[in-house]
């Protein structure tokens, strides 16, 4: 029996706005103006497009949620257990009421790293008296940690790209002769076929010297006989993202096409073992740099080694020399390390994986040896 | 011979700029800080994710281009005419730059609309003694009247568009037994075939009794024998979009859906033919409801009658009751009435077209007469 079996997506909901009230209190404030709709989704289930949430530290029964009218019947379903008021210009509703009840509010934080300065200058004018305080980061700290009604999402958005890889490959869809753009719409056809609800960002394919470039975008460039092919896509299920890199070789591999292959695994292998509970963001990028480093190549792995991946594809923490902070049970991450050799071809191993106590738990489960097609 | 022949992309980024710098004489600003990536990509070109432009009322020559280093050729092919200079953090680079002419920057203007009250605090702490001023729209304000750089985009997405419904009706891919989610994902693919970057929106199809919803999503219900299907879909050519409904009947039309599809289309022919230079968007939008409300059906119409539409899908000018302004040559718009029957099945009817001195110009050409498949 999962975790997750354990209680409702709504007591999962019940349970994080509970956890947000007491950092609201900590900050002293006396409730949150929600206005993130990826945190909306997070601390309430819904998935509209435009929406407000006023989160009271008293709990549930002072907390406010707004939509518009085209949402109606979808917040009833989705958002059941709140007061919900139904109005176009959900946060200014939602700051006139505040302002109609000053004594309860007298401190209302606001996500400052999302309200545009003119937002905050309407909101500012509406609450009246009340103190609006910069609140930046508050659900985005709780975000940090999955739960298992999460993690349950990420893993089946990370096997939808397994699935879709595997498909790809079984039925002969990287050969040469294709284009990149080809392959690049095949593989994302296929992950709508195994759940995805929408790619979870544009899905890199880079074939030969192509694969040198880390960011490159699927072109009409046609896949080659002893070409390298990077593909690095993921799926969103759920509002949840999964992102995996994985790199083949059409034929037989080089003898530097190896190399750098089996490099960046042991440094992706690397990686994933040094992420366990208590390991600082930045040690856990070295400890993978180092790997390549260690063979000369540090110049041709410039870019992080991961991210933090939930409702959004990049999230804290962040795996990278510039990083801070460490790493702790429930995070999901990625460990990407990348070889480029410019003009020639790229290597990058990629999976997502969620860290726990006794070993990192990988989500995504494509084989990481050299696929040879 | 096309008036986009007469000049390059080149040219016409320039011409933006100078027309923004004009702008900012009247508004006595020294310059202006752009960091919308849409903004951006108006006036420079740039395609990449992270960018700001520093455009100073002098010219070209006082105007400044940042990113990061990933973009670095990007760069240099995109926006070859401006100094660029390379960093991260690309709007405070800017705002540092700024710090050190304060002679030259005494009053900076920023796109308040987006900029946030974290990244505000952050630039306010870095541009020192300079004037920060809230300068919401002024890149908009350009963006509303279409050059013909922008409208062949726009024709081209539309073209994509009707393409794809096209082959879908050619094909027989609109037929009893197929899910709503099939079809959608046939139009979205058809419409990758014909040059389509993405869809401009995640595509609206709506059988049977779902038509009735206005902003309905594509479920696993099957279409069958009668029903009306309601597609509403664009394409995305040179990040500009296109947005067009056509309503279809599978098999002979009852009398009911016959009735509300030729209300629905006199009122939309009304809607096009009221948009024309001078023309106040209320009135516009009046002109339209007026047909469907003669029939007594102005309950069954409650949305707009149409959004301006670009380099966003939607976009100002708004046609509606709550807008305000003036139709001009050159503004493109969706004209978009709908009627909708509860629990039954609804018609929406939508051209995307251009403002012209003599007569609207249709971008979308997928006949209206109502199809029955």
């Amino acid at each position: 029996m999962s975790d997750s079996s354990s209680y409702t997506h709504a007591d999962a909901h019940r349970r994080r706005r509970g956890a947000l009230a007491e950092l609201l209190q900590a900050a002293e404030l006396d409730a949150l103006l929600v206005t993130d709709l990826r945190n909306i989704r997070y601390l309430t289930g819904f998935t509209g497009s435009n929406a407000a949430l006023l989160l009271h530290t008293a709990g549930d029964e002072g907390t406010v949620f707004c939509t518009d009218g085209r949402y109606t019947a979808q917040a009833a379903c989705e958002v059941p257990d709140l007061t919900t008021v139904v109005d176009r210009a959900s946060a200014l509703a939602l700051a006139r009421h505040v302002a109609g009840d000053p004594v309860r509010y007298r401190c209302l934080g606001f996500e400052s790293q999302y309200v545009s300065v003119e937002q905050h200058a309407g909101l500012d004018e509406t609450v009246g008296d009340v103190e609006l305080r910069r609140s930046p980061g508050l659900v985005e700290r709780l975000r940090l940690i999955k739960d298992e009604i999460e993690v349950d999402a990420l893993r089946r958005a990370c096997a939808a790209a397994d699935q879709a890889l595997a498909g790809l490959l079984a039925d002969g869809g990287l050969r040469p002769g294709r284009t990149e753009r080809e392959v690049a719409r095949d593989l994302e056809s296929r992950m709508l076929d195994h759940g995805s609800e929408a790619p979870a960002f544009p899905s890199i394919v880079a074939a030969g010297a192509h694969s040198a470039i880390p960011h490159h975008r699927p072109t009409e460039a046609v896949l080659a006989a002893g070409d390298l092919v990077k593909l690095d896509f993921g799926a969103t299920v759920d509002g949840y993202h999964s992102d995996m890199t994985r790199t083949v070789v059409l034929g037989p591999p080089a003898e530097w096409q190896r190399e750098i292959y089996e490099l960046v695994l042991a440094a992706q292998r690397a990686g994933v073992t040094a992420a366990v509970p208590g390991a600082d963001t930045v040690t856990v990028d070295g400890v993978s740099r180092d790997v390549i480093a260690g063979a000369g190549r540090a110049d041709e792995f410039l870019h992080g080694l991961g991210h933090g991946v939930g409702l959004e594809v990049h999230e804290a923490p962040s795996l990278a020399r510039t990083g801070a902070g460490t790493l702790a049970a429930g995070m999901a991450v990625t460990v990407e390390p990348g070889v480029y050799l410019a003009g020639r071809g790229g290597v990058r191993i990629e999976d997502t994986l969620v860290v726990r106590e006794s070993a990192p738990e990988l989500l995504t489960l494509s084989t990481k040896e050299l696929v040879v097609v």
